[in-house]
């Protein structure tokens, strides 16, 4: 069943956003009287029925939540410089959304193409992934940081810095492998990161990690880093 | 450096299609006399010089050739339900050749929602990531097939079909532990194969397998397993 948005579920009613409104009413024709489900992102699935079938401000109540867990046993945090065409970080955040990531951070690189990001763009785009994917939790998104700062952002048991000039030894795999809870995963442009920035994660606490012998796009990097996760830690029999 | 790509480099000259003689003359302004790196995605790298700088059919001798083996060590062919939107296609192509496969097929389900693809485009795509990636061996393609006789082309060691209902046990990573060197993984439409066709494909050798918890389109699933595929197979220590 088609699931719709709204970011707060603990009140006893809900107002649509004008194209979530519009989406509801205009597109799937609800009246008054009909039920929806509502996820708000947060793990509540609701279920509601409509007050006011207005095509921009649709309106109802609030009639059960039932609260779900995470269905992935692990957190993920991604850090990546952006890339010049922005339809790349859509498909990004989209494929990420879907396979399982819980924070997207931005950053500025030494050899970073491109100063700025349309976040609110990226949170609808991750809202329709994850209504389209039935999943409770939206991942938060941060904004453009300086390197350097996002380096102590967040805290996590594995903390990884992807680099073309770290030794195939250090594979994503092998550091998969030891079962982490939590995994800040850091990409580069496509210039890669420069050694200076590689030496400062490492006095950070973030070790280098090699991502196979070919040579990924910054987006491709981040999917096979998500993908990798999902794929060894989500189905890793318990 | 910058790749060119001509689909034989076992003769002694090379004459470009019409697009790759405008990118090499018209937009990357090069010379009569001027040495390009040419890649024929059969694992041959080549230096070539031009002898002809016709912006439409540039020419010229093949000087050395070296042959490289490929750098996967196993082998991954995709069957694959198109989606109705081809810029799913097209991504997924692009992102598959970089994270390494070997075929690329289509196949025509009972819940399909798209009777053709566009081969050419494809192939296309395939040789710019290849040569964005600096890779030397391009994936083969293949058109349109039903599932049925999709079932019994490629041999593989380990034949996987993904499947929403199968139990969370069979995972893929479960799977891809037991090191296959070729492997035949199958992905269904948005509405998933049919139990019918996955009783076919279990007749015909498959196993059904899970790919996590969270439910993926067409395309995420499929990256999922490519991904999947090259973390665990392709950066295992030996």
């Amino acid at each position: 069943m088609q699931l719709f948005f709204y970011d707060s579920l603990l009140g006893e009613t809900f107002t649509f956003s004008e194209e979530e409104s519009k989406h509801c009413i205009k597109v799937l024709r609800h009246k008054i009287g009909d039920t929806l489900l509502l996820i708000d992102g947060k793990g509540n699935l609701a279920e509601a029925s409509i007050d006011q079938a207005h095509p921009k401000q649709c309106s109802g109540r609030i009639l059960k939540v039932t609260q779900f867990e995470p269905t992935l046993p692990y957190q993920l945090r991604l850090s990546i410089a952006p890339t010049k065409q922005h339809e790349r970080m859509d498909w990004l955040v989209e494929k990420a959304v879907e396979m399982g990531v819980h924070h997207i951070g931005f950053i500025q690189c030494q050899n970073s193409e491109r100063p700025r990001i349309n976040l609110e763009r990226l949170h609808k785009i991750a809202i329709s992934a994850l209504k389209q994917s039935k999943q409770y939790y939206l991942p938060t998104f941060s904004n453009l940081l300086p390197f350097k700062e996002a380096l102590s952002q967040g805290e996590a048991e594995l903390k990884l810095i992807a680099y073309c000039l770290s030794e195939q030894d250090n594979s994503l795999f092998s550091f998969l492998q030891n079962h982490p809870k939590t995994i800040h995963l850091m990409v580069g442009p496509e210039g890669d990161f420069s050694p200076a920035e590689i030496a400062l994660a490492q006095a950070h606490g973030f070790k280098t990690c090699s991502l196979g012998k070919n040579i990924l796009r910054t987006e491709t990097a981040a999917l096979f880093g998500i993908a990798a996760a999902a794929a060894v830690l989500g189905q890793t029999e318990t």
